[in-house]
């Protein structure tokens, strides 16, 4: 064979490819797909070849099945960044230049097992962990490290999950549908299972696992009683048999009211012997398919979900009642605090608390309440919720929105990491300064024996999973941050860019600012100065004006309180003093409108339109700087997109830089809502060196209603 | 370079590949995507080394967008099929060994524009035709031909369509889910739109055009009023843009109460002067986006979507209305004539020909009538709808149901040529013998100058677009069929699994045999001898005994009609006479219990239990027979599937492998559901030699009763 036939197989080679990349078929773009775990080929010469030589084989001691899952895993990611194939072993015999599992049973009994590290040892690099799940965590930071192209020499990570159970929620519904998904339809085939598991599940959960999520509540906590029948136990048996190989538990939502519409008994009352019983067997029916059921998720009372109330019974009744049957198991019961009696002259905002912490220590240990970041309901920004600190002896477990239903749909690119860090890192004060929500949530404050921190997933069957390409950050963030909360914002971004989107430092720089900037630009075009916005329907429409719900605490004017004086909700002691559920040191941030941090002053106070705030401008003057300055940082968001271009993947770009041109139509929609609606109140001219809207109030409202009509 | 380190290449070619093959992220398999259009590489060297002779360039005239398409598409095609670039020219410059475009207005006007010749001549082959749609469709024949790697030697294919409007409906709605869709959520990606135009609008489109489909109506016909909005015309006129690249016209489903609801007006009222304006102006406004719309598809006073009828109004009235709005331009109105009226003395089966029969020769020319296969819904078997061939005067399409709403979901295969095909070659007799269903349907037979022939799709955004593998054949089938009714079901079958799934002889007589039996196959074990199921709520479970319904002919006991007696609905003259709205040949077929072929029997008689059928066995005997050997059948259908195996991708044979399994033990459900439940009216033992259901008649509503809870 001559150098010419190679010649002619090489542009033969070149030609095909360009054939690939016109096919519109197949294209050779980024469908991310893969996530972050892309393992593309290590790309410097001498890291690559430090890698070969650490890589020459995988001993895996003995075949437990998650064991398997990181081996396979790890021949999988070397393959494709080293171009190799690893030989897995039963033992080293010796040899060094491999990677080595080790499990540690271990005296140590303060470190969780879970935790694992990863060094460079005899020779060897080393994954030790006291369990099967650290080995594989340990796996995955290896991996990941690899990925980043970070050198051998010194390797030496250490990671303990300071959150016991890191789980997500899946509002999926029976028929496919999503409440408040926007990426698609539900990952979970229930009219397939369980003959056909779709090997979806499988990338779902080593995603999952590669953050260290190890529960997944399968079902919406608006619950179908559907998935307590035989029929539903085996399909979802067969969907917790892959999450298994990954470490990870399987959850249902129930519908509290199940016994009689599914069991055919007179009544649901948790005191009941019969009804009792019926859930004593019912867990036992699933323990009996699923030996590792992970528990039930309960949204009881709630929205119109039945729930003990309906019997006179308290939380604690139903929820003692759940763990009664969950005695002889490891499984759990979680159990929401997101509730609100329907009462014209509440305030919605102290709701959870009335009802919750007089509670406080009647729950079964098993039991734990797991409460919003927020007491209304995952508004752009909400201060912490007031129960947390003030359950000492229940364990309240923290749930986050990844699904960004009032972060703009799928359309808008909302970086989520600094609303979780900023509810994390807020002081409660509860046991002196430096009380934070992260300290209770993690266990540390209270000595909670169980520990939980939850997000409602933003996944569906869209190619990418979560439809904006950059929605993927906010799965990957909250995964992260419930294994370590004091990972900063920044830090997350960066490894999930490095990952996922690019390795080009300046692109990446670009990137990080924008997703960092993103969520006050969007609070500021969207819900500025503590507006929120937790107003009825499809939660995507700009809707201030809306006053007509079936509950008062139903429609927007509820919420922000304008009239002819001003605007927002009075929470101090002149008002609903809903600030007095929290520790004097917070009430001293907040009840003061002179001093109350802007994020936040409309949340506490209602504030004349004139008042000058300490930006020099009139309340009014800073609600339109911050409407029109918010929908302008779209535009520099569109800059910084567009300077990360070279780095970025073709299809990767064009998908975000054509959802940013919506982002930006739509942040104009938000702002001219507001201004226009407000200035019925405020009655005065936008601000001059602001154009003002070209559209009317009449014509907005027009334009929103296209969303409501049938 | 020596021979040894060529081999170290190829087996690095093999290693990576390996890895390739390992990663559950980047399946080796086929996902299905690609559909009929996949083009692999032709495998046999005489076929490929005469293919090579004739791709030497490729000559379009002009620069039309869809003969762009068309050259595209040639080039990627070719490229994948031979491994080689073929450019494109504007003219042969004499030269021969290419593909030629050849427009040729000519005068013959008798053939339609649309119709091509691919023909070999002077060398090259050349693709003729009177249109730019004409040489995309000749582009796609040739394409086919290939991927067949059947010879050019001899090759003269010349094709005309035999129906003008070919036509997909979907029925999906804005917030993405689809009525009676099985396969994701919509392709429609509203919220993104006009902006963001999903790079797989461009594969639909691509594959309609393979096929011959030229219109597409992308909503529900249970509409939206939103699509009239100026918002949702340019999110609608961005998609008509990637559709008009290959030849196919959007158009919209309408809400007849829009001016109303939308536009503000008072009234809807079709002769309302101000209403009629409304339209006038809504029409201009939609050209002003879309010069080449197609028109509007009308689902009124049916099903309680409102309609002229709701003003004293007739169907005639309201689309002529519409049509008056369409005169300036290309559009057309399908108004539907699938209605039916809550009366409970009344045979549903009769209320479509009552109302529409005395409109014929009142509608706009610009109006097609689109009439449901059957006179009722969709059934796994149906007679044809008595409409056709009784509306001499007016156009009458044909909608057939692609998506299996009554044929088991995404989880059961069932191959839909023959049921599209019994109803088009069903001999209406309107004009003597051979008047059949087809020739109304093309205008041969009544000289419609409009024809028209539409399927509700199968699409989702599933990957492999249909959820089951095996439903790709339906919409290919269909699309096939609209363009020419005289191809035969096996015809279809064999092109489809040559396309799609596999070349090897074998294996296409398995899935050939499997595809053919598989809807008598349905038939058996669902709806035999002429039952039919259009009872309420989802279409999933069977619910034989559903006896409470909003209206009468909302329930199962409605169509069944099981008592103590028999078995079945007359409508011969002793009962609804519906018999009489065929011509007296049809009846003759029909009316005589003792003649009706069995697939019709239960359809037209009420027949007793003991009643011996031309098969020797009673009709209890005869349903037993039929519901056990059906379920056993898919038995068969694995059998087959299985023995396909060695011929087929391992991904699509298990996709398609784990939902037989589903069918078999759904199959089974039906199965027991009907015996149990027939037999409180039958009284009588399952025949000698099948075996009695396991479950009791109670056990079966408690396991379909798991989908109908909350």
């Amino acid at each position: 064979m001559t150098r010419k036939h190679l010649l002619a197989i090489f542009s033969c080679f070149l030609i095909c490819s360009k054939i690939l990349a016109a096919d519109p078929l197949a294209s050779d773009g980024d469908d991310g797909y893969r996530l972050w775990l892309k393992y593309e080929s290590v790309s410097t010469a001498s890291v690559k070849a430090e890698y070969l030589k650490y890589t020459t084989f995988i001993t895996q001691p003995g075949k437990g099945e998650i064991l398997q899952s990181a081996s396979r895993e790890l021949q999988m990611g070397l393959g494709k960044l080293l171009g190799k194939t690893v030989n897995v072993t039963n033992s080293s015999g010796g040899k060094t230049g491999g990677i080595i599992f080790r499990i540690e049973p271990g005296a140590d009994t303060t470190k969780p097992a879970e935790g694992y590290q990863v060094q460079l040892s005899g020779g060897n690099i080393v994954i030790s962990s006291k369990s099967e799940n650290g080995i594989l965590y340990g796996t995955f930071a290896l991996l990941r490290h690899m990925q980043m192209q970070l050198p051998i020499k010194g390797l030496s990570i250490a990671s303990s999950p300071k959150v016991r159970y890191r789980m997500l929620n899946h509002w999926d519904n029976p028929d496919g549908t999503i409440e408040r998904g926007y990426a698609g339809q539900s990952l979970w085939k229930w009219y397939e299972l369980p003959e056909r598991v779709d090997p979806r599940y499988t990338d779902y959960a080593r995603a999952n696992a590669s953050l260290g999520i190890n529960g997944t509540v399968l079902n919406n906590v608006n619950a179908s009683a559907r998935f307590m029948s035989q029929e539903y136990i085996a399909k979802v048996a067969a969907v917790a048999n892959v999450m298994r190989k990954y470490g990870i538990k399987t959850y249902l939502s129930v519908y509290f009211a199940a016994p009689k519409t599914l069991g055919g008994l007179k009544t649901s009352d948790p005191l009941d012997p019969q009804v009792r019983a019926w859930w004593k067997e019912k867990v036992a029916q699933i323990y009996k398919e699923i030996p590792d059921f992970g528990g039930f998720l309960v949204k009881a009372n709630s929205e119109g979900e039945p729930g003990p109330q309906d019997y006179g019974r308290t939380h604690a009744d139903g929820a003692n009642m759940l763990a009664e049957a969950f005695q002889p198991y490891e499984g759990i019961v979680v159990w929401r605090a997101f509730v609100y009696k329907a009462d014209p002259n509440a305030d919605r905002f102290k709701a959870a608390y009335e009802e919750f912490v007089p509670l406080d220590g009647k729950f079964d240990p098993k039991v734990i309440v797991q409460v919003k970041n927020g007491p209304i309901d995952f508004q752009p920004r909400e201060p912490f919720s007031p129960l947390f600190g003030n359950m000492p002896k229940t364990p309240l477990g923290m749930e986050f929105q990844i699904t960004q239903e009032y972060l703009g749909f799928a359309t808008h690119a909302v970086y989520e990491a600094p609303i979780f860090k900023e509810c994390l890192d807020s002081d409660t004060y509860v046991n002196g300064a430096g009380s934070t929500v992260a300290k209770v949530v993690d266990g540390s404050l209270h000595g909670y024996a169980r520990t939980l921190m939850a997000g409602v997933a933003n996944t569906g069957n869209s190619r990418n999973w979560t439809g904006h390409p950059l929605a993927q950050a906010n799965w990957y963030a909250f995964g992260r941050l419930s294994w370590d909360h004091q990972l900063s914002s920044e830090q997350i971004a960066r490894e999930w860019i490095a990952l996922t989107l690019t390795q080009n430092q300046k692109a990446s720089g670009h990137i990080t600012a924008l997703m960092l900037r993103s969520r006050e630009i969007y609070v500021d075009y969207n819900t500025p100065i503590g507006l929120s916005r937790p107003w009825m329907g499809v939660h995507f429409a700009p809707e201030p004006w809306q006053n007509k719900g079936s509950r008062p605490d139903w429609t927007a004017v509820y919420y922000h309180r304008a009239d002819s004086i001003g605007l927002g909700f009075d929470r101090t002691v002149s008002g609903s003093n809903a600030l007095a559920q929290y520790r004097p040191q917070v009430q001293q941030q907040w009840h003061n409108p002179d001093q109350t941090p802007l994020p936040y002053l409309l949340w506490f106070h209602h504030v004349r339109w004139d008042k000058k705030l300490n930006t020099g401008r009139t309340l009014w003057e800073e609600l339109c700087t911050r409407f029109y300055t918010g929908a302008d940082s779209v535009m520099w968001m569109q800059q910084q997109w567009d300077l990360a271009k070279p780095g970025l993947d073709l299809q990767v770009y064009a998908e975000v830089a054509d959802r940013l041109k919506v982002q930006r139509r739509e942040a104009i929609w938000w702002r001219d809502a507001w201004v226009l609606y407000l200035q019925t109140f405020a009655k005065q001219p936008v601000p001059t060196g602001f154009e003002p809207p070209k559209q009317t109030l009449e014509e907005v409202k027009k334009s929103v209603n296209v969303y409501l009509i049938r």
